[in-house]
Order: C-alpha cells, then structure tokens, then sequence
C-alpha cells in the first residue's frame, strides 16, 4: 500500500525511469544533483527497493537459515551472538529456528528454510538427529551446509568442531592427577556424537592411567539439565560412597551436583571433586567456583558463518568447494572445585 | 542451479502447467493419481516453489523481524524463545538481529527489516533508542509495530509490558514489611524506560512508608553486568555501613551482589536483604538463594507475536486496528535473601 514504483519517482521528476533506477544505484553517469533529487524524494514517498524482484534477478536472498536444539541456553544463545555479528559485517540476516530436540520440527523447519531460498544453512543437530533424508535434500540441492557442536560423522558437509574427546580426556587426567581414584561420570543423552566423543574420552583416560572402566559410575542424562545434576550426585554418592571425583558433560548440569553436595554438606573438592564443561559465566561465580573445560562458543559462531560464506562465495562463483572441518582448540580450566585441598 | 520449472514437470508428464501448479496446491479437481505424480516427480527433480515470486503476488513474505538488544542474556533468550514457537505454530519465519545497545546500529537494522519487507516487526528498544525517526518510518510506512519490555512511552504502537514501578514498589514494599529501614537501590542506565520505573517504584515505596528518600543510596549501571553488582556491593557497604536492604534491577546484578558479601562474610539476610528482579533461574540455585520478582518473559514473547499476528491481519483485510497495550502480571518469589533471621 506504500509501495511506489520508480516510474512515480521518473514521472513526478520528468527524467527516464532508467536514470532514477541508476541513481538509486549511484552509477557514475548520473549527476549528483539528480542523484540528490531522486533519493530525496524517494525517502519522502517511502520508496523501498523491491527487494523479492531484487532476489529474483540475483537469485541471492542474503539470508542465511540457522537450526539449533534451544535458544534457551548459553552455549547456543553465544554461538548465536557470533553467527549473526558476522552474518551482519557481511551483509546477511540470519533466520533462527529450534528444534526442541524434536527430529520431525528438525526436519520442518530445513523445508521452510529451503522454501524461503536462504543462501546457507547453518545447523546444530537435535539429539535424535542423524544423516537422514532432510539433510540429503539440503546437499542435493547444493545448498551450502555447515554444522557446529552436534554434528552427524557421516554428514559430508563444513564442520565446526572442538575435539570432544581429546577435551574430555584432558578433564578426567585433570582429576586423577588431582588424585581421584574413582571417577563417575554424568554423560549426555545416547545419540548426540559430542556425548558419544566426551564418553570415550573418560574411558580413555581411565584406561591411560590404569584405573578400571566401571559401567556403573556412568549417568546417562535425558534432558541436560540442573535438576539431573542433584539427583545424579545424590545416586552417585549413595550407591558408591567412595567416589572421589565426577565429570560432567556441562556446566549447567555440575552446578547442580554442586547444589546438592552444599545442601547435603558433602565437601568440595575435599571429599569429591568435580570438573564440567563448556565454562559458562555462571561456572566462575557459584561456590565453590567450578573447574571446568573452556569450549569457545562464540568463535563458534564466528567460524561456522566464516566457512558458511566461503562456500557460498564459491556457489556463486561456480568454483569448485570441498567440504572442511575446523577444530577449534580446548583448554582446561582450574577453579576452586578441583583444588587439592 | 537445481530450478525446475512447473514447465518441465508438465513436459514430462505430458499435462498442462495449470494442472501441474493445481496438484502443487492440492485444488481438488486434480485426481489423486495425477497429484501424486506431480508430487513424486517434483520430489525427485527437488523442485521447490518459488517462494519470491509467490510473495510478489501475495505481498506477504511470511516472515517477521525482532530486533533485540543482546542475545546471550536469560531474560531476552527467553522472550526469543516464545516469539519463534508461536511464530512458527502461524506460519511465520523470525529474522533475529541484535542492536548490542547500539542506536546506531538499531537504525542499520530496521532499515534491513524493512527491504527485506518483513510482515511486521518486534522490538525491545536499546537504551540510547527513543521515538527516533528509524521507529517512525516503520509506522509511516504502515508495518505492524509490537514493542516489548524497552519500549518508549513516546511511541504510538501495540506493546507488551510488565507495571514496572508497581513490580518495584512492590518489592521494595517487600524489603520494608521485612524490617529494612534503609535500602539501597542499584538501577538500571538512566535512559530506559524500564529503569526509570523501577526507580520510580523504589521511591514511591519509599515515600508510602515513610523512609527518607536519599539519592546517595542510587547506584547506576551502566552495563547491568554481574561485576557491577560486585563493585556496587563494595561501595554501598563501604559508604553506607547501615544499609540493611538492597533493590536490584536485575537478578544477574543481584547474584553479584551476594557473591562479593559472600567473599567478606557480611551475612545475607541477616545484616543486609537483597532482592532482585527478572526471576532468573539460576536465582533459586545460588547460596542463599535471591528473592525475585517474577517476570513472564516466555509469556511475553508468546503475546508480542500474537499482537503482531493481529496487526497483520488487520493490515492484510484491511480493517482499522488500533495498537493495543498488554501488561502482564509479575509477583513477588519470597527465598532466603529476605528471609527474616
């Protein structure tokens, strides 16, 4: 209803439809006095380019699709913050969707963002997600694809990644050198490989330092959350009364075992110590402060829209594209949690 | 590249175009076998609608845009949360962009929206942002407008909100009825409008019970950051030895608060009662655990798209709408932050 076409700009001005249409595109053979005359009255009619015609011609939409399992969580809402302030620096908007961990609103929401023509999609898999058809469909229609933290081995596709299992041995030999003896293990859900990775890596190092694998020291989570933590440390405590040390798939989850332990006066690191994952803010304030490994969520975020546009820039081009994976580095954080006392 | 045209389809099955594009739509005088055809075939030629040249016919592009100031924040990720589920039960695609408090680049951001020709737009302001001419050429050019929590009095559109200076006078009432008889108030900046009620809140309860209202005791953020709250507790405590309450604008600042009095053992609540605001859930897990006001952030997001929904399909039937206000109740959680010894 606002929509003015470039012919009212021609007509009310008396000059040719082409010369508005340059001017609006600052072509040099366009005198700045005309230039000024035609975006000025372009702002007064609220003239906006069309930007569907635009996308017509280039067959670029300048909009990148992203799918992550919840907005409602720190490590995703911080890959977030990096995927849109470079998706911005490069003039892109970014389309955020969650999954809710749910594979049938997954693979909804890769329709719509294929439906709306989106340049790129960037992906972190829900937990039931594998290399099912909705992903086939997004590489056969050589729509530029990376994935970041939960991601599926047998996708050929960008891969933005930290090394879960080299993170992950890393923080148990950081407990047994710290002196624990007998080590549980909170995990995360069955499916997702970063869980699988983080596992593996536990035993690992168990196995590196001659401590023996026990199935029952390990706690499959089902939702990843605080309140898991409590009744996990509870379990923990009273079925093995002689743990002394836990490593916790997330901060989010150790917090809540840490909770537990104060409500219930066990002390940390004393008694048990314990190590998460992925040094959330929140990680460094509660008491005791938790050592945990430090997962760089943002530079995530960055990277994964880094070798997103790179591909794109290649489609474009029509040069060819070979798929790459970024290992991003890990380290281990000391805090109070795992302190010899 | 991988463009099919309806044409091809048609070419191979040896049908009409119409009859194509009516199985595409499901028209019901098309047989169920020939849909089926058309379907499979289009299947497996990866055909997809054209979705820019649908929305140049319906002018609808079926997706909204939110402006908000930060992303990795528990208050905003939550509000996102809501606005994209009932988006998406109605259809609806979420552009998401992040101002990082910036006008300037707000003003960048609307101008995006607005090419892109998003079907309306949600907005929580930043705090240099007011009635500025970005926000009225999205009302001049008649898109629907929803602002949520940072709004502007100034600006005639549908906004959700909280009562901030009731949910305030009610929490410093909280403080008093509670045995405080100086109470300090950390606020938010000086420019939002939700800072400036809260402020407003404290000093009316202030004034309802009697207790001398001292400037000196209002300490400004200038970030709202968790080590503001730390600082601040610092400087409160140093300057005023007898302050026994503290309103805190947000929970995040609150939980610096405590962990600063929790470093030189001054003991909460006994000597000083904190409460804060926004009713995060890391607030019932620290130690002690913070008194809150509860504000239905998820809640917001689910009605600032419903307002918006309404808006846009008034603007689409082209009948009257007249922005609307909607406030949501907050309550004050009582835990042991302002419990009585």
């Amino acid at each position: 209803m606002n929509d003015v076409t470039l012919k009212k700009i021609a007509e009310i001005l008396g000059i040719s439809i082409t010369t508005v249409s340059k001017a609006l595109k600052n072509y040099p053979d366009v005198s700045k006095k005309t230039k000024k005359a035609v975006l000025d009255l372009a702002e007064e009619l609220h003239y906006t380019p069309n930007s569907f015609a635009v996308n017509l011609r280039t067959k670029e939409s300048k909009t990148i699709g992203l799918i992550i399992p919840e907005v409602v969580h720190h490590f995703f809402s911080s890959v977030i913050n990096g995927i849109i302030d470079e998706a911005e620096k490069n003039g892109y908007l970014v389309i955020i969707l969650q999954s809710n961990e749910s594979l049938a609103l997954e693979k909804k929401q890769v329709d719509l963002l294929l439906n709306k023509r989106v340049d790129g999609i960037i992906m972190s898999l829900s937990n039931q997600s594998n290399f099912d058809n909705h992903i086939k469909e997004i590489i056969a229609r050589g729509i530029p694809l990376v994935l970041f933290d939960k991601i599926s081995k047998l996708i050929n596709c960008s891969k933005v990644i930290i090394d879960d299992q080299k993170a992950a041995f890393e923080a148990v030999e950081h407990l047994i050198l710290k002196g624990c003896k007998k080590i549980a293990h909170i995990r995360g859900p069955i499916n997702p490989q970063n869980a699988i990775d983080r596992f593996l890596g536990y035993k690992k190092a168990l196995e590196h330092y001659n401590i023996p694998f026990d199935p029952t020291l390990v706690y499959p989570c089902l939702h990843v959350t605080f309140d898991e933590g409590k009744s996990f440390a509870k379990q923990i405590i009273e079925t093995h009364k002689d743990v002394d040390g836990i490593f916790v798939i997330t901060d989010l989850v150790a917090v809540g075992v840490l909770a537990y332990f104060n409500e219930v006066q066990i002390k940390v690191p004393q008694q048990v110590k314990v190590i998460g994952f992925s040094n959330w803010f929140m990680s460094q304030v509660i008491a005791p402060k938790l050592s945990t490994v430090d997962q760089p969520s943002h530079e995530m975020g960055v990277q994964s829209f880094q070798l997103l546009f790179e591909e794109m820039s290649h489609k474009k081009n029509e040069t060819p594209f070979t798929p790459r994976t970024i290992l991003l580095e890990t380290s281990v954080i000391e805090r109070e949690s795992t302190k010899k006392p």
